[in-house]
């Protein structure tokens, strides 16, 4: 694939490349009220002050959609839309492009419009209005059954048959940089002893979970359902997402109803949208479904997932960073679009901003696991970090950053960016 | 406890006397914008149009609240704003009010603000951020438990200790009266047979859940938690909640996340919030709890639920209807503010408009039965209804309708008015 060049200067490792253009919502100092922005290179393209110019007036859609505060309106406008305005900025900041007028030998624009990235704050992209995490990778879910069942009833009889999931907390969404505190919590210190008394205490077993979150833009009504052949022009876009999860929290709490305070402490999203458009160079296979789904599932693409190159860090305080984990987005048994088939399917109303999780993506081998859990084998084994530094779980003062990239330098990567958040004490009460 | 007496005919048997007052968003034919409303008799004062009167303007607060499609602005407001404005209304409307001019003496504010309430379209009250359902009804969850388990392992080793909950999908929440989709989906017709492979079909087990639900007024930053002590001060009111449930459906999914699709195609509220305040009178205790609980859940006074008596009639298609259970809201192991002190006990972020819902309310006799599921014994018996009819589970066309009411006709009921839904078959895939 040949790179789309620019007649902007946009860094070679940049995740934001001229084939990506993620959409986001920035401040800044001297205009502090939260606006769309699309991500080229160091910069960000102030889509308000663009908008303004008239910029848009040729591609006749409500370009009013870039003076909200959430990206939710301009998602709203479906995914044909969508496409048309990346492909628009991509021709305005090609190398040759058709529109020069329009950015290219307008400096006066320019200057209102690029600002350098590390000048923005960055929030929250979408106004979440419910938020669902799924259980699609497969390996986590067998790695952590065997870890519970052990391996012969690692997974549940369903699992293969629809994708699980369960309802989230949309307001502990947060999005990367935000603080994370520790969450005290009912724990049960010796889970063998009878009568089972629980201890009132800090999380012990702080973990993350690497997942990939997609956004809904176009819904559906209650009682009516999203079919699998149109599903996948239901998701706006991307995000890398960190479920951090309290496992001993959650392990006393779970049964019968699932996870609920282990979960709903915070969760952590990159804060660019990738448009489903810009990752479709890299679809790929996921995991193999022996399983014959029933129709309402059956995908005609086998290509349903994308290769999306993932990595987690941790850098204790005042330590150094140590890579502790690599993974990728092919790792999953179902696709988006079929976790979207299946939650509509009984009438549930999707909405736009609605969050979907994937489920921890988890890879096969030794260093490719998404949770804490599994690097340290429930917690028996240790991770080693930079500098003699041990870990089975997070410590205050840890800085988590996970991130997600495709493609290659050559053909312009995309990227998502980091998602990122650091463990803050728990609360003395 | 002597009838607060008004001028205005407010007929004796109506859950709307002047000891409620329940708040409420209403919509006219010849005034189509939602706008908050008080129910009183058979009537609702239009509280846009009032407070434009500046009848408000003693009290201090931003009456322009009232001119939302939501209550939440007014919610945000406090406790301290509801019990005055509340109060304030009781004034306005007593037999020998000190504020005759307001509205006693004012025709044509009458004229302009008392509306029939057979007149007006109910929307949903609040703009819910987020749903959590709870699991406290200690009957229900012992009924439905010796279904799955047996007598001796029915309640789970955590269900004394803490107000077993899980998020629910906001998006599904309804007023009353909005008719219910019967869902497709996977079931699992023999669950002894092997191997496990489920069928797509109508929900062939569909129930209601008879519970109560409380709308969040004020809320906590994230990494924050409500105390206990404070914890009622951050309840606006409650509702009655028929969260429908598919149990065929939640049968096979539940493992291990908890209900997804048995729950989010449908939960319905009746429309007017009865305020905190409206219910002290009414305080009584619980379903005792042996168990120790850690301080974060003690509180003080042991008269934290309230009786409230509960009924469920059915009325199938053309048929007659029958009141198949009485409950009583007394029939929780966990108060409301339990609830929300437990929910954000790890610094789960609570908002505005957040729904909590008790769980199932089931008594511990017969014909107090919460649900469909325990009335048939997991559906092994029939429920008779009148006409000869019989049900396990809901069919097509029937309409379920739960009432809840307060108080004697002497003192003045305090009423929920009633919480319905039809059920509509579900759609040819």
């Amino acid at each position: 694939m040949a790179s789309l060049k620019s007649w902007f200067p946009i860094p070679k490792s940049s995740h934001f490349s001229l084939a990506n253009l993620p959409f986001g919502i920035i401040s800044t100092t001297s205009k502090p009220s939260p606006r769309p922005a699309v991500a080229i290179g160091d910069h960000a393209l102030d889509l308000q002050e663009f908008a303004a110019s008239g910029a848009f007036s040729a591609l006749g859609f409500d370009a009013s959609v870039f003076s909200k505060p959430t990206l939710n309106d301009f998602a709203a406008l479906g995914r044909p839309v969508h496409r048309s305005v990346r492909k628009y900025l991509q021709d305005v900041f090609a190398e040759n492009t058709a529109h020069a007028d329009v950015l290219k030998n307008n400096k006066d624009l320019q200057g209102k419009t690029l600002i350098q990235r590390d000048q923005v704050k960055l929030h929250l992209p979408m106004h979440i209005g419910d938020y669902t995490d799924f259980y699609a990778g497969k390996n986590h879910a067998f790695n952590v059954g065997c870890l519970f069942r052990g391996p012969d009833n690692a997974l549940q009889p369903n699992y293969t048959h629809l994708p699980v999931g369960y309802h989230g907390r949309a307001s502990s969404v947060v999005v990367s940089g935000t603080p994370i505190t520790r969450p005290n919590g009912q724990i049960l210190e010796n889970p063998a002893a009878t009568p089972k008394v629980p201890k009132f205490s800090p999380c012990k077993r702080l973990d993350i979970e690497l997942e990939l979150g997609a956004f809904v833009c176009t819904g559906n009504e209650m009682g009516k359902h999203i079919p699998i052949s149109e599903a996948a022009e239901h998701i706006f876009g991307y995000v890398l997402l960190n479920d951090w999860s309290a496992r001993d929290i959650q392990a006393w709490e779970y049964v019968p109803l699932g996870p609920f305070l282990a979960k709903n402490f915070g969760s952590t999203i990159s804060p660019w949208v990738v448009l489903a458009d810009a990752l479709e160079p890299f679809r790929c296979t996921g995991i193999p479904n022996e399983t014959q789904l029933l129709p309402y599932l059956q995908e005609k693409d086998e290509n349903n997932v994308y290769d999306i190159r993932l990595q987690v860090d941790i850098t204790p305080a005042g330590g150094s960073t140590t890579t502790i984990l690599n993974s990728n987005g092919r790792n999953l048994l179902f696709s988006f679009p079929q976790m979207l088939a299946h939650h509509s399917i009984g009438g549930c109303p999707m909405a736009t901003g609605d969050l979907l999780g994937s489920g921890t993506i988890s890879g096969t081998e030794t260093g490719t696991e998404g949770s804490l859990l599994e690097c340290s084998k429930g917690g028996k084994e240790t991770i080693k970090l930079n500098g003699g530094v041990e870990r089975k779980f997070l410590e205050d003062g840890d800085v988590v950053t996970i991130y997600g990239v495709c493609g290659s330098e050559e053909s312009g990567l995309v990227g998502f960016g980091e998602c990122s958040g650091e463990i803050l004490p728990a609360p003395k009460i």
